[in-house]
Parts: C-alpha cells; structure tokens; sequence
C-alpha cells in the first residue's frame, strides 16, 4: 500500500486532545445521569436486522448500515433476486445483523427482553456510538455517540420535571450558562388541529409550524395554505403566532385558543405542573421556555417534548432534545410501557465548549513531567523516582533513549510537558535531581521529596 | 413481532451491574495508563475494507465482519460472479467497509496517516470494542472490547521494563496480587531454531513448544517429530524441557544452549537487560518468570514477548499478553517504526475478579435514598431536598408515583437502596422528614441538615 491511508468519510479519528475533552463532557453528564439515580447498560453494536427494520421509517431502513453474513452468503440468496439485481429485496438474505441506528429501539428491545430483572420504574442511560449511512456534511457523521437518559414504566409527570432539573444540572457543570430548555406537548399541538378542524392534517400543520424560527410567520402559512390547511384556520390559531412574554403569560395565551379541546387542555395541564414544580424549586442557570412551535418527529412523542437551544449569541442547532412516548415497548409486544427519556448532542455541545472557551486548560494536560535519559545507569536513577511519582499519580515519563539531551528538550517542549527533570553523575552522587521548569526556565538542584512536593 | 426480542448469537447485553464492573476495570486500567504517560485515541469502529484485508492471515479476513455498501449495492457487483454465486470474490464489489477485527491495525493506520501531527515516540492507549466473526464460544464473543498500551518510535528496552511495571500496577491496583508475567524473546526462540539448524522449520517448532504447559513434554516432542524436526536436534535443545530455579537461573540454562547463536545471544542480553532493571524496582505484587515456550503468535513479533497468567489456583488463559513488533507501520509504507505494546483481556480479568471476590461492594452501588411519594404538595417538598442532596452527590430519587406505600417500599428493597424517606403532612408541618435505615430497620424524624449528615 503505497498511498496514505485513510478512514471512510463521515467517520472520525480523535486525537488525544479530543479523547481528553469528549471524555470531560462524557464525565460531566454521566455524573449527573448517576446523580439522578440513572443506571447505566449497553447494548450490542449490532443488532438482529429485523429488531431495527422498520422502526425508522423507510429513510431510516435506508440508513441502516447492514452487516454481510459470513461465509457462503450467496448460497442462501434467492436466485430470482439475485439475476433481478433487485439490492432492496436481496439485503434480508445476505445480511442478518445490522449496526445500532439510535439507542432507544435497542433500549426498547432491552427492556422486553429483560422485563422479569427489571425493576419498574427504570431509570436507564446510555452512552454508545450509533452509525447512519447518512450523506457526510459538515457536523453530521456516520458514527456518532448518542448520550440518552430515559424513565420506562411510570407515566408521573415528575419525570419530566426531573428531566428539566437535568439539563440544567448538566450543562451548569458543564459551564454552559444561559441554555434555553424549550417545552411542549404533543397534546396541544394535537389540540390546536383539533380547534381548527385539521384533525388529520396534523403532521402537515406541526412541520409547517415546526419551521417558524427557519421561515417565519408568513413562510409557514404559505406552507399550510399549500397543504390544504383553510384560510379560516389560520386566522383561528393566528394568536399562536403573537405569544409573547414568560412561561404563564403565553399558557394563558394558549388557553383561549384550546377552550374547547380536551386534548388540549390536557396538554396545558401538564406544562402547568411542570412549570409550577420548577418555579418552586430553581433551575441553576437554564431557563425554561414555552414554545408551542416545537414538534420533534411528532409521530414518535405523546406527551412532553424537550429541545434544549445553546446560550444565546451560539449559532448551533439544538443540543439536547427528548420527550415522553407512551408505547416504547409495544413495537416488541410489551404493552402499557410509557417512556420519557432526553438525549444530549455531544458533538453540538463540544463546538460550544469549545467557542465559547469553556474547556478547562487542565482537561489535555497529560505528562507533567519528562525524565531526561543520560544512559543507562542514569535511566535507572531517574526510574526509581518515576515509579515513586506514579504511585502519587503524578504523571511521570522517561524519556526512552539516550538521545541528544536537544532532542528530548524538544520533545518535552513540543508536548507542552512543564517539568523536566535533569540527573547525570553529579545528581546520582548527591542523590539530587535537577528540576527545570519549561515555563519560567528555573531550575533547581533538589532532593526526590522535594522534586514530588514541587511538582504536585 | 410477537415472540420475545433476542439478540445475536455472540453479542451481550450488559445489566447496570455489570456495567458497573466492567467500567471499574477500565477505571482501574485507565488510570494507569495516564499515570504511565500514554494518551487515549479512537478510531473509527469500521476501516476502509482494504485497511483491514490481508493483515490476519486468511483466517482472519475469514472472520472480519464486512459492511454492506448502501443504496443499489449489486449495480456494482461483477456480473459473472454474481451468476457463479462466489461469495468470497464478490465481496469486495458490494462491501467496501468493515468492522474494526483488533486494535493494532488502526493503531497502525492512525500512526502513519497522522504522522506529521504526532511526536514521537508516541505512548497511545485505545480501549474500544472489536468484532470478529468467529464461532461463539464460552468467553468467546463476537464483540469484545480491547484495551491497549503501546510505544511506537522507540527501540529503548526502558519500554519493555515499563510494561512490565504496567502489568505490575494495573493488577495490583485491582487487587488482584501474586499475578505472573512471562517474558520470552523472539530472538530466543530463533536461537534455538538456530542451533538446532532448524531454521526454516521456526514456526512449526516454536508453535510445538507453546503447547508445554498443554500436552507435556512428550506431546511436544512427539509434535516436533511429526514436523520433521531430526532426533539430534530434540537432543540438543532438551535442556530446555529441564529448565529450573529463578528468572537468572533459568537465563544460566539456556546461555549454554545458545552459546553459538549471535541472534539467540542478543535475545538473552534483552531479557537480562529487562530482568535487571526490575530487579533494581521491585513490582509491588507481580512476579516476573522467564518463559521460554512462550511465542504467542510469534510471527508478529520481533522481540520481547509478554504475557499475564493468573494467580496460581485460578483457572483461566491468559488475562494479557503483548510484545515488541519492529515493523508496526511497514503495511501502511511507513519504515522503520518499532512499536512494543501490550493489552489487557477485560472479559477474563472480569472473571477472574468475580471468582476471588475481589470487586469492591461499593462498585454496584447506586441509588443512596429513595424518598416515598404521598401525592404532588409532599412530592414537591421532597424534591426540594433531593435537588440539595444531588448538588452534595448523594444519588436521591423520588418514587415518581404516589403508588401504594407497600409498592413504593418494595422497590426501594428490590433495588436495594440503603435508606427511605417518609415525609407527609406532619413532617412537611414540622419541617422535618422521617428517615428510614433500610437494613436495620431504625427510624428517625430528623431536620432535612441532620437528612444530609445522616447518609453522606
């Protein structure tokens, strides 16, 4: 192999830099996942093809990155299909197992497989990198980790109250202040096509409405003109469009328009309590926001809908977002299993940290301090003292050859490492060691104590 | 799908408790690690097929786990193997990805492809999962993680000594004391090939003699016989079979085999070389054997060869194992780039740490406090202490129903949370909560500071 290698697109290698600061975002939320009385599980990369065939939607089935059976896979392949070269109808029998397309599907399967040791309710999350055969763009990948906290078994609103007091515990420790953790509910938007007749031009209305923010008001009536929603209708729920001020002020704006739709007015009975419980008990540095235009893959969510948006002034799409789903597990034949659950977008939350400057220096600090190598005898010395140094866990490397001492100031230049520590003949009769300080360039002739109290 | 949701033959779920332990070990190992100067990487879970291919053996291509192509995958497929139904040829026309089959390889790739960003020598650890499609076994799995330390751009012996320090610290701080770490040489083994004036037959003799400990001296012999290997040159190398005493001891017994042998003299200057410096720093509860059988895929490597058995009574195969390889990086046209690693095999020292007892109690614990839900005002007040008790990280969770107190008791026992709390109308009216320790049954009616005091 002559040519330089590389790495399918829409994948990634990480650098030790970036291992370090995805593992410190990892570190913070599974901090506060555990807090919380989350435990964590994980499941297979792959799965069974027919536990995540279908559950997407047709897009998704596409997307699904299918494993070749091993060995003679064309034996079993039917012939018809083959000479047809029809690949769609040919897949289920060369390929048995696919790659984890989301965690929740997986989750599901999990719970129902695993029901008689489950304690209801579960609290579960999940830290694990999922693959889609997605086209690669900037900020979209073919394997990326998916971060999910979820509630199966208890429909308590209390859930969804405590899934807010988690955004904001996450990402205050996080450092990221000032995130918007927007609400919903599924049974409003159900309750404004209610009002307006358009029962069964639901979808249709909530994507148009969905867009608000992209296209504006007149963008997404032009967009429910264009599906058939009526004229009259849009003057109904025109008040949607003027709610202004906090979190009561647009309920109340709300309520008028749902006077008459059960559903809907269930709906703000729900963002009532949720609302009413964090007034009571404050979020450290979130703030919660109404927005009635949130929808979220409505088909998927029955209740709640959570999207979390980045301090204002960050232009980054959402960075967090869940709801509640009250059949999570009927796709497996587990009825009467309602699910709330967030999820965090770890690759968004790293290009905040990272603009904002919120990743603390001491996060890539690695080596803090490089032996340099004299030879033999000197490599011994300096081991001893290393080994001592680790056990305090002080990090503490031996340069591995006698090298040029130019050599291996550079490389200790090089990796920003901030001590070296110098010891020749001299320093082994005296039973010293020369420190020097990379930064300010001191350096001192001090005993083994002295070197690890100087250090540390 | 009516019928209970499985997953595929090879693969696992992990349970939270599980999660929990092997997460200890990773812990444990990763801590180490850093201590040790090395810094994590990750690559990708699937490589380019062409990465992959041909780097195993044909057994090994046998077992990688090929990736589908999406969309319209036959359009591509060569036609006349489609209609001869070759499996094997037609992939690499439909299947242009595969999953990760160890950790080396990209390793590899990584070095070279990031050549230029890297400053050598470079102590990388990766701990990731690998799949390989072999039959599934008793601790033999289809995806397994592995967890891996190497230096590359160094041929300094102080690695070896390092690695054999690693070995030392990981297992000591699991507990786990009185492991063995053989140590063989490559060039040892070429020596013996040497004198015997067996060269060409290098392979069939060092694989005959890894099998000592399996089928005895005889078995091994009988082996080496059926190779083709001449009864002088059996004689020659029987003091082999007889080697006694310590790690110099043993040294003395084959200085006399491979007196005439230049490589197998170099290969005795190593092992000393590694010997005495540990000798010099005593392991903390490891100790270090000499090993002359040891070959462990001897192929691949060049120098040092490592591996950890268990401490003796425990019955189980290698827990680790590694070496030097002079040409990490030759595959992918980068020369001269010496590399010595080792790896640790979590799923054993995961057994192993099971059938001593040697998980701390502490590492499957969770849910601290579980507060007893009586309705909304009581849950509120609940939740008011179980936010401060979080920010204290003390893991609190309230019952998120007000479901009977028999029910809400169960689970709190089911899941073995130490300690409850009841708070109703007269705790809420005296400000105070009624605090249940769980295991001996003792009750008190305490302020929500003394809460805090009473299970931190």
């Amino acid at each position: 192999m002559a040519q330089k290698p590389s790495i399918p697109k829409g994948t990634r290698d990480f650098s030790p830099a970036e291992v370090a600061k995805r593992n410190y975002i990892f570190g913070k939320i599974k901090s506060q996942f555990k807090n919380f009385g989350f435990q964590p599980i994980e499941t297979p990369s792959f799965e069974n093809s027919d536990t995540l065939m279908g559950k997407y939607g047709e897009e998704g089935d596409r997307l699904i990155f299918k494993i070749l059976n091993s060995g003679d896979f064309l034996k079993k392949a039917d012939e018809k299909l083959l000479q047809e070269k029809d690949s769609l109808k040919i897949t289920s029998s060369i390929s048995e197992k696919a790659l984890r397309y989301d965690l929740t599907v997986p989750f599901a399967r999990y719970v129902v497989q695993h029901q008689n040791e489950i304690d209801f309710p579960f609290k579960r999350y999940q830290i694990q990198p999922v693959w889609r055969a997605d086209r690669p763009q900037k900020g979209r990948f073919r394997e990326f980790f998916q971060c999910d906290a979820d509630v199966v078994g208890s429909k308590s609103l209390w859930q969804e109250v405590e899934f807010v007091q988690l955004y904001d515990a996450v990402f205050d420790s996080l450092g990221l202040k000032g995130v918007t953790i927007k609400l919903n509910n599924r049974k409003v938007l159900s309750g404004f096509a209610e009002v307006i007749g358009e029962q069964d031009k639901l979808i249709d209305f909530t994507v148009a409405l969905d867009k608000l923010d992209k296209i504006g008001e007149e963008g997404v009536k032009k967009e429910m003109r264009e599906k058939g929603i009526a004229e009259i209708a849009l003057e109904k729920i025109q008040p949607i469009f003027n709610l202004q001020g906090d979190f009561g002020q647009k309920i109340q704006g709300i309520k008028d328009i749902l006077a008459t739709s059960e559903i809907g007015k269930a709906g703000i009975a729900e963002l009532e309590f949720i609302e009413k419980a964090i007034a009571a008990i404050p979020l450290k540095s979130a703030k919660l926001e109404l927005d009635v235009t949130l929808a979220r893959g409505l088909n998927y969510y029955t209740g709640a809908i959570f999207e979390v948006a980045a301090p204002e002034g960050v232009k980054m799409g959402s960075i967090g977002g869940g709801g509640r789903y009250d059949d999570l597990t009927g796709i497996f034949g587990l009825k009467d299993m309602s699910g709330v659950g967030i999820s965090f977008g770890l690759d968004r939350i790293y290009l905040v940290l990272e603009e904002l400057g919120l990743f603390p220096e001491t996060v890539t600090e690695n080596t803090r301090v490089l032996f340099i190598n004299f030879g033999e005898e000197e490599a011994l010395y300096a081991l001893k003292v290393i080994s001592e140094l680790r056990r305090n866990k002080i990090v503490a490397e031996l340069y591995p050859d006698a090298a040029k001492m130019n050599k291996q100031m550079k490389y200790a230049d090089k990796r920003e490492i901030p001590f070296v520590v110098l010891a020749g003949g001299e320093e082994m009769q005296q039973e010293k060691f020369t420190l020097k300080n990379m930064k300010t360039g001191e350096q001192y002739t001090i005993s083994a104590t002295e070197l690890m109290e100087k250090i540390s």
